[in-house]
């Protein structure tokens, strides 16, 4: 190997004892040299970039940022995108200690469990344009989880969570800095639930959150392919929604929500209105008719899908 | 005067020695004690506080951070923000050396010769929201002037230039952090030329800016006096405006403007649209009405105004 790649012995050597240290398993023998028998599941650039076909999003190694332990990918992100970080970059981590989700709550990120991966974006456009980021990233989310395991039933609840049988498998997280009508950047925060057992939740997380390993007859699944699949389809409607603005990412959404038709409410910082969602406006706002047939335009809110029994 | 404030004859020779050095003249008679003569026109928070009725804005001196140089008042604020400084706080500064303007443009803040002043707020409310604090601070602006300068003619230029014959007086500035759906807070920066004389401008910047002095017959004004108003006014259309939501901003805005009704060219990253300023929208947007008829809302852009020689 070392007369191959014309390096000396020891120099593979160190190479070897680097890999391993990160997990790989390579068996080496006096003659015959090294075998590797176990890539371990770790969100490596490595293993990353060599499924990817990206234009803008992670472009080379250097644009991915791995961690082992993070407070919370988002924060590590925004840190970089002051120090000029260019868009694209993404940051993983293997756990995150302080995972947030919306709101400051905490977001459960056990390590090796879940995909935990922010992305840094530098759009050209005013922060009034940041909920159809979110959409973009939920519906990306959506697609990637349908690519790799056809068979389960995700669905969007406004504005981003993803649910498989009302319960939640991954939330996302955008956070900005801007002026009054032009974007410094956007960190877009992921986390998915990939392969948590029950006993990784707590008892009343459980009843509210479920897993794909949970949902998909107990079978792991890839961090590595679902990363590369999702780095994909983010980078290809990122592509989109510069190019043809946001109606294709609105239709995406449609497609794959579950909120639209039903009764809700949508609790904000001034009411709980209760009504029937109508329709997703094209600046990703969520339009639902009251009672009275008044149609409200929500920017922010939770939405509760109420069981519509006999009705 | 030691006798009289139960101090020790040093402490007072210390506390007048201070206020020396901060541009108090103050004379001393070995017999008959001290006398003020001449009060500085900085901006002390003890100069300002003294004229206050606000509610939510600076409501006592530690929320009044006064610096004789800075960067930028705004970057001071936002790193006291990110350390939970509560709403209301201010920064003023004599001086900025990094002062800055919409995008990164320079903008220029001699010491002494204009208000250079940012405003925290946390409102509770989704970003979509914050082009109207933008609208907020220029018309509070031009509200000021017309108290301390009955005479002269202040124009808003959208969405938040202040002109007075064309010439700008002042700009503001709002940065934000947020979440896609939650307001972190909003820095408001306000800067106003109050004392320049013309050779405090360059000959470029000459063309196009003014001060308070150059159009106020070459009189200087209170800086203090100015600051004092100006945030008594916005802590009242503050305070309107969460309890009634934007309607009296945007009334209040649409009074002291000058572009709607005009012929302009609005500028964005994606066009130059040329056609009539028709209306404002509640939401901040400015409504421009192109020559095929087809009318275009704007969140953001560059205004310039076309003379309208002849139609």
């Amino acid at each position: 190997m070392a007369a191959f790649l014309a390096v000396s012995r020891t120099s593979v050597w160190k190479s070897i004892q680097a890999l391993q240290s990160d997990g790989y398993v390579i068996e080496g023998s006096p003659r015959l040299g090294y075998r590797l028998l176990i890539i371990p599941d770790h969100l490596y650039p490595a293993e990353i970039t060599g499924n990817l076909h990206t234009k803008r999003i992670a472009i080379n190694r250097e644009m991915i940022h791995h961690y082992h332990q993070v407070e919370s990918t988002n924060t590590t992100l925004k840190n970089l995108a002051d120090k000029d970080a260019p868009e694209g970059t993404i940051v993983v981590a293997e756990e995150q200690i302080g995972g947030r989700g919306r709101q400051g709550r905490f977001w459960l990120s056990p390590p090796g469990k879940g995909i935990w991966l922010s992305l840094l974006l530098r759009p050209p456009l005013p922060p009034q344009d940041t909920p159809v980021f979110t959409l973009l990233a939920a519906a990306a989310v959506a697609k990637s989880l349908k690519i790799i395991l056809p068979e389960l039933a995700v669905g969007i609840k406004w504005p981003n969570d993803l649910l498989i049988n009302k319960r939640k498998v991954c939330g996302i997280l955008t956070e900005l800095k801007a002026e009054a009508e032009f974007l410094h950047y956007l960190v877009i925060g992921i986390g998915i639930n990939v392969n948590f057992r029950e006993k990784d939740f707590t008892p009343e997380l459980r009843k509210i959150a479920t897993s794909l390993y949970l949902e998909n007859g107990r079978k792991n699944v890839s961090r590595q392919r679902l990363t590369s699949v999702l780095l994909n389809e983010l980078d290809k409607s990122y592509t989109e929604l510069l190019s043809d603005g946001p109606r294709s990412i609105i239709g995406q959404w449609k497609k794959d929500n579950i909120t639209l038709g039903k009764k809700v409410v949508v609790k904000t910082v001034r009411e709980a209105f209760e009504g029937k969602a109508v329709d997703l406006n094209e600046d990703g706002s969520l339009i639902v008719e009251g009672k009275n047939g008044i149609r409200k335009h929500f920017h922010a809110g939770e939405v509760t899908l109420v069981p519509m029994n006999g009705g």
